[in-house]
C-alpha cells in the first residue's frame, strides 16, 4: 500500500478513519499508484474553532510586518525543498519541467511579493482606508475609513491545475491580513499541496492554527463556516453554485470568492499584416497558452479573433508551430508537452472537443499523433487541436465556442469583420478572467483594452516593443489582479495589496479628531 | 377607488393589468386608503433590455462630471417638490415632521453630495485604480487597473422605511457611474419613491431608460438578471437569503448587495459617573434612537451596554426621557412619535416584545398609553418600551436580546463587567451596522473602535467635545460606510466615492507603459 497522507487539523497530524484504503492519487502517464488521502472522521468543528480561536488570534497579535516575516521564512523553506516539489509534479500532474515551474516558481515568486508588500506595510495591525473626511464645516468631527482583519478562518477549496500556486497566492495575502487559512486541495493533485504544508509546519513558523489541510473528501467544510469566515474556491461553475447556494453563505453572509469557467481571447487588432511583428506575436503567444500546461490553465486562450483576410494565414502559421509539439512522458528530454490529469479529464477534453468541432472545421489536428514513452491506453496525454469557424459568418453563427470551456490544449479560430464586431464576439464569452490584444497602434490598443475592461479581470496588451518583457497572457502576476466577471465567477483575487481586501472588514469610524488621533500611531 | 399608480419602465408610463385592483396602499394612523399598485403584466423583459442597452448606453456616453448636472437637476426638482413629499410622508409612513426629513432631506442632502463628489470627478468616463506597478525592473510593461462602469442595470429592491432616502442613496452613485437603475419600492410606502420618480422623470432629466421604477410585486425581476447586472436589497434576512440563492446570483453571478436585519449596540465605557456629561450623551442619544420614525430604522439602537454600578441609574434616566414621547397622529403638533407603517408591523413589534421580555425585566412601558388624536384600534402607533437583563449574570444568560430585531421603540439595556465583556457582548450580535461608544477618554474610545471595527460597518464615538457636533448613531451620512458584516448582511453601500466600486469592474491592464500613457487622458 502506498502512503496515507497526514491531515493537518486542530493543530495535529490527523489520518483519516474510513474503512476502504482511502482515494489513491495516480501518475497521469504510467497510471501507477502515488499516494493516498482520507478526510474521514476528522473532527471539523473542532479543527476550525482551533485556526479561528488559537490561529486568529494569534496571527492577529502580529504586525503586518511580523506575518510577513513569516512569509518569508516559509518561502525559505520552500525553496530548500524545491527539488522535491518538482519530482511530486512530474509524478502527479504529468508536467514538463517548464509546466512544472508555472505552478511551484509561480507559487514562490508570489509568496515572495507578498512577503515584500508585507514588509512595506510596517508594525501595524490595521490599515486606513483613506483619509479624513469631515462630517461637518469644521474639522472637528470626523470620518476615517479603517481596514481590520476579519476574526474568522480562510477556507479555500482548490482546483487540481495549481495545486503549488493556487495554495500560495490564496495564503499568502490570507495570512498577511491576519487569517488562519485551511486548505482543501483538490483530490488528484493533493500531494504537492500537502508536502507544501507539511514542510512549513514541520519547520515551525507559523502560529498553531494558523495554516491548516484537509485532504480527501470537501463534504461537511462548508458546514463549519460562521459569519466571519471566508471562503475561496476555484473550479467549476456547477461546483461554484452548490457553494454560492450554501447556507453559509445564503443565511450566515458568509464571504465568498469564486473563480469558475473562462473562455478567454486572443485579439489581432486590423491593420497588421501577415508575418508583421503583431502577427507573430500572436501565433507565438496562441501556440504556448494552448500547449503550457496542457491548456489546463484557466487563463488559457479558448477563442482566438482575426481579421476576416488574415483567417488562413493564421491557421497555418499556427498548425505550424503546433506541429513541432511533441507530447508524452515528461521524463523524457524530447518531450514537450506533458499528460492531462485524469482519464476523466481526457474523456472531458475529447467530448468538449467533438462538441465544438460541431460547429467549427478542424484547422489543425494532433489529437492522435503517437506518444512519447507512453502507452496511449494509459497516459493522459493528447496533442493539440485548432479549430475554426471559417468566415465572419460561421463566428455569428457558432455559439458553443463562447460558452464551452474544453480543459486542454484546444482553441478555436474566429474570424471578424471589424473592431467592433471583433469586441462584440469577445463579449459573448458573458465574462472572462483574461484577453490579450496584439497590435502596434498604441492608441487603438489602448481603445479596445477599455472597451473590455469591464468584461474582464485582466487586460493584456502585446506590442512589438514588449515583445521581450511582457509578462504572457497566461500568467499570473502578483501585481495584478486575478478574477472576471459574470461566467468567471465575479471573484478578484491578487492585484497587489488589493488581495488584503478580501480578509480585512472595512469600517467608517465617525469620532471627534482627538480620538482618530489616536489611529494614526501604530496599535 | 383610489389613484393607481403608474410604473415606469421601458421607457413610457404604464398600468398594471391585474384582474383585481393593485395592492391598496393605507395611512397607518388613519386607516385610509390612499392610492394603488399593481405590476401585474409588464413585460419586464422588454423593459429591463430597454434600460440595459439605451439607458445604459446613454449613460455612459456621458462624462463623470455631466452625470453629475444630471443629479443636481435632479435635486433642483426634488426640491422643489419637497412639500409634497412631506405631505406624502405623513399619511403613508405616519411621521412626524422631524422624522420624514430624516427620509426626504437625507435623501436630497445625499444626492446633493454626490452631485459634488462626481463633479469633482471631471470629465472622464473611467477611473483609475492605483498607480502604475512595474511588471520587470525596468518601467516599461506595466499594470495599472481601471474602474469602468458595468454594462448592465442595477435593480434595487428596498425597504418600506426610507421610501426617499433608500431611493437616492442606491441612484444617486449608480446613475453617476453610468448605470441605469430600476427600482422596486417596499409595496407599503412605494408612493413617495414612486411620486419622486414620477417629477424627476416629468422633467425629462435623465437619458431613456436611466431611471424606471415598478410599483407592486417583485415577481419575475431577479429573473431578469445578467451576468453583468447588479441587485441592491434592504429588508429582512428571510427575504435577502431568497436572494441570494437565486440562479441570477448563484449561477449568472450577478453582484448582490444586501443590508439585512441588524442589532445595532451603544456602550457607556467604564469610568463614566451617573449624570457625567458621557451619561447623558448616551441616556440623550438612545432615547431619540428608540422614537425617531417608532424605531424603525436599521441603524436604530437596540442594546444598551452599561457599567453594572450604573445600570439602575440610566434606566431611571431613560425612562424619564421615554415617558416624556407624546404619540399619535402627526398632524398633531404635541405629538413626537408617531406610527410604525402597518397593523402587521404593529402586531410583529409587539410579538417580538413578548420574546425579548421573556428573557428581561420590563424596565419601562409605554406601550399601553393613550394616543393623540388617534384611534388605538386602526392606528398602527405604540409608545416606547425598555427593557433590561437586571444584572451581568443575567446579561450573560440572555440570547434572544442578541438575535432578535423588534422593528419599533423597543431597546434592551445589558449590564457588564468590564471593557472586555461589554465588547464581548457587543459582538453576540454577529455582525451590525453600526455601534456607538460614549465616553471621555479617546485612547480608550479609540481603542474599543478598533476592536469593534471588524464587526461593524460604522463605529460612532460620540465624546462630550463633539456633543453639539457629531452626526447621530442613526443617522447615515454619504461620507461613511453604510452596511455591516454578517447578519447584517455583508453589503457596503455610500462611504463617498467607495459606492462607485459596486458599480464598476475592476480591470488589470497589463500593456506597454506608451499603451497606458493613452489612459491618462479622458476617454
Amino acid at each position: 500500500m502506498t502512503e496515507l497522507l497526514s491531515n493537518y487539523l486542530g493543530g495535529r497530524w490527523q489520518a483519516g478513519t474510513g474503512a476502504g484504503a482511502g482515494t489513491a492519487l495516480l501518475d497521469p502517464v504510467l497510471g501507477t499508484e502515488l499516494v493516498r488521502v482520507d478526510a474521514t472522521g476528522l473532527d471539523l468543528a473542532a479543527g476550525f474553532d482551533f485556526a479561528r480561536e488559537q490561529g486568529g488570534a494569534a496571527l492577529r497579535a502580529l504586525t503586518y510586518r511580523e506575518r510577513a516575516a513569516l512569509l518569508s521564512a516559509a518561502l525559505k523553506v520552500l525553496q530548500a525543498n524545491r527539488d522535491a516539489y518538482y519530482d511530486i509534479a512530474t509524478a502527479n500532474s504529468g508536467t514538463v519541467k517548464n509546466d512544472s515551474a508555472v505552478d511551484i516558481d509561480g507559487a514562490l515568486f508570489t509568496l515572495g511579493s507578498y512577503a515584500k508588500l508585507g514588509d512595506a506595510l510596517g508594525d501595524k495591525r490595521f490599515m486606513l482606508d483613506g483619509d479624513m473626511a469631515r462630517l461637518g464645516k469644521e474639522p472637528l468631527f470626523q470620518s476615517q475609513h479603517v481596514l481590520t482583519p476579519t476574526r474568522g478562518v480562510a477556507l479555500f477549496i482548490n482546483a487540481f491545475n495549481f495545486p503549488a500556486w493556487g495554495l500560495w497566492e490564496k495564503a499568502a495575502p490570507a495570512l498577511l491580513s491576519g487569517v488562519p487559512v485551511i486548505i482543501k486541495p483538490a483530490t488528484a493533485t493533493a500531494w504537492l499541496t500537502q508536502r507544501m504544508v507539511k514542510d512549513v509546519v514541520d519547520a515551525d513558523i507559523f502560529p498553531p492554527g494558523a495554516l491548516s489541510v484537509v485532504c480527501g473528501s470537501s463534504a461537511g467544510l462548508m458546514d463549519q463556516l460562521q459569519p466571519f469566515d471566508v471562503v475561496s474556491f476555484t473550479g467549476s461553475a456547477d461546483t461554484a453554485a452548490v457553494i454560492r447556494s450554501h447556507p453559509a453563505v445564503v443565511q450566515r453572509s458568509v464571504r465568498v470568492n469564486i473563480e469558475a469557467d473562462s473562455l478567454n481571447s486572443a485579439v489581432l487588432l486590423p491593420g497588421e499584416a501577415a508575418d508583421s511583428p503583431a502577427f507573430d506575436l500572436l501565433v507565438k503567444e496562441v501556440a504556448r497558452e494552448m500547449t503550457v500546461k496542457s491548456g489546463q490553465k484557466c487563463t488559457a486562450i479558448r477563442r482566438v479573433f482575426v481579421p476576416e483576410a488574415l483567417y488562413a494565414a493564421v491557421a497555418q502559421a499556427l498548425s505550424a508551430r503546433l506541429a513541432k509539439t511533441t507530447v508524452g512522458n515528461p521524463r523524457n528530454d524530447t518531450v514537450r508537452m506533458g499528460a492531462l490529469v485524469s482519464r476523466s479529464q481526457l474523456a472531458a477534453v475529447r467530448e468538449g472537443l467533438a462538441h465544438l468541432a460541431g460547429q467549427a472545421e478542424v484547422l489543425h489536428d494532433s489529437s492522435q499523433q503517437a506518444l512519447v514513452d507512453a502507452d496511449p491506453t494509459i497516459a493522459c496525454c493528447v496533442g493539440p487541436t485548432l479549430l475554426g469557424t471559417r468566415d465572419a459568418r460561421g463566428s455569428d453563427s457558432a455559439d458553443r465556442v463562447h460558452d464551452t470551456e474544453v480543459f486542454g490544449p484546444v482553441a478555436t479560430l474566429i474570424p471578424y469583420r471589424d473592431t467592433a464586431h471583433a469586441l462584440a464576439l469577445v463579449r459573448r464569452g458573458q465574462g472572462s478572467l483574461v484577453t490579450s490584444l496584439y497590435g502596434s497602434d498604441a492608441a487603438a490598443l489602448a481603445a479596445a483594452a477599455l472597451d473590455l475592461a469591464d468584461s474582464h479581470g485582466r487586460v493584456h496588451v502585446i506590442s512589438p516593443d514588449v515583445a521581450q518583457l511582457q509578462t504572457g497572457h497566461g500568467n499570473v502576476m502578483p501585481q495584478s489582479l486575478h478574477g472576471g466577471p459574470g461566467r468567471a465567477g465575479g471573484g478578484e483575487e491578487l492585484g497587489g495589496l488589493r488581495a488584503l481586501n478580501f480578509y480585512h472588514r472595512r469600517s467608517a469610524m465617525q469620532a471627534s479628531t482627538a480620538v482618530l488621533a489616536h489611529l494614526q500611531t501604530p496599535a
